[in-house]
C-alpha cells in the first residue's frame, strides 16, 4: 500500500538513499521540502546540481576544486617542498584546521584495498610520482588512515619513494588528546609506547 | 577561512538548513552527492523541484495529492459518514497504517495556538464546516494531537459542531501498548484511569 502521493513518495525514496538517512528521516525531510518556499527547494536542488556539474579535481593534487587548480597549490607562500599525502579530500579540511601545516597536498582518493579490489593503480599514486619528479619536493608526509589499508597505502608508496631520495615520513599515532590511557585499545597504546620521546 | 570549493560551501549550507541535519551532516551529504553518479545527483535535484511543484492540497480534505482530489477522497469504498480531523497529512499516514479506519479525514494544516498567533481561521476549520454541510457525514472523529494545542483545537471545532447534530469524538488518551505504569506521566494516568471500561 503506497500511502504518499507519487512525487512525496520518489522524494522519499531519493532521501533515503543519503547516508544516514533512513525511511523516518527521509520522510521528515520530504515533509520539509513540500513546506519550504519554492524558490528555497530551487535553491536546494540547484546547490546539489551545481557542486556535482562545478567541482572536479585539481589537475595538481586531486583536491576538489571549482578551476583548474586549486587554492592550495595556487598558494605560493606555501611550502613547495613538503607534500603531505591524504585519501581524502576531506582530510585536508582537517589538517587546515590544525594551522599548523604549510606544505602542499596530495589526495589518492581512496586506498590500496585488495579486499574490495583496489590496488595501488585505481588510487591517485602515479600522479602523486609524476609530480614529484623534476620537483623541489623533500619530503612527503603520509597522513593516509591508521587502518590496515591505510598503513598499506603508505608502506607502498614510502617503498616507492625511497629510490627517489626523498624524505618520507608517516604522521605520529598514540593516544588522542584529551583520551584516557585505561580506555585506549592496545594497538594504540603499544605504537604510543614505540614512539615515545624524550622530554 | 572557507576551507570548501565555493559550490561545496553552497552545497553544504543548502543541507545545513534542513530539520535534524548540522554541520558534519551536511559535509557527509556533500561529499556523498559530489561522489554519486551525475544521474543519480539530477535525479535528487529533480525529485526535489518535482514534489514542491506537483503536490497541492485536495480540494476536498486537504490532504497532498498531485492531483485535485487525493486517493482517499476518491475511494468511494471508504465509509463517508464519519471524518476524522488531523492536524497534519504525516498523521493520516499514521492512522492508515493502523488499517482499522475506513472512513475520511480533514486535515487542518495546523492547530489552533495564540502564542504563536495561529487562530481559529488560520487553520483549515471554514473548510471542515463547509464541507459538512449538506453532507452524509454522522460523525466527526477529533484526531488532533494531545497537547495543550491539540486539545484546543478539538474542544473548538467540538463546539462548533454540537449545534449541527453531528456526533463528536476524542481519540482517547492513555498508557501506549507495551508502555510502563511505571514511567508514565500523571496527566497521562490520569486520563488513562478516567478512560477506564469495563472488561
Amino acid at each position: 500500500m503506497e500511502y504518499f502521493a507519487s512525487p512525496v513518495a520518489r522524494l522519499i525514496e531519493e532521501f533515503s538513499k543519503l547516508p544516514g538517512v533512513g525511511k523516518k528521516t527521509a520522510q521528515r525531510l520530504a515533509f520539509y521540502v513540500l513546506n519550504m518556499d519554492k524558490n528555497e527547494a530551487v535553491s536546494l536542488a540547484n546547490a546539489i546540481v551545481n557542486a556535482k556539474e562545478k567541482i572536479k579535481y585539481c589537475n595538481i593534487c586531486s583536491n576538489l576544486t571549482d578551476g583548474d587548480i586549486c587554492y592550495i597549490c595556487r598558494d605560493k607562500r606555501r611550502d613547495q617542498t613538503t607534500i603531505c599525502v591524504v585519501e581524502d579530500p576531506r582530510d585536508i579540511i582537517a589538517m587546515e584546521k590544525t594551522k599548523e601545516y604549510k606544505g602542499l597536498y596530495h589526495v589518492l582518493h581512496g586506498s590500496i584495498s585488495p579486499m574490495d579490489g583496489i590496488g595501488p593503480e585505481d588510487i591517485r599514486i602515479k600522479e602523486l610520482l609524476h609530480r614529484i619528479q623534476g620537483s623541489d619536493v623533500k619530503e612527503v608526509i603520509l597522513a593516509t588512515n591508521p587502518t590496515i589499508e591505510g598503513e598499506a597505502t603508505a608502506m607502498y608508496i614510502s617503498k616507492l619513494l625511497k629510490p627517489m631520495g626523498i624524505k618520507t615520513t608517516r604522521i605520529a599515532h598514540g593516544i588522542p588528546v584529551g583520551g584516557d590511557l585505561e580506555y585506549a585499545d592496545e594497538v594504540t597504546l603499544s605504537r604510543a609506547l614505540e614512539g615515545r620521546r624524550e622530554i
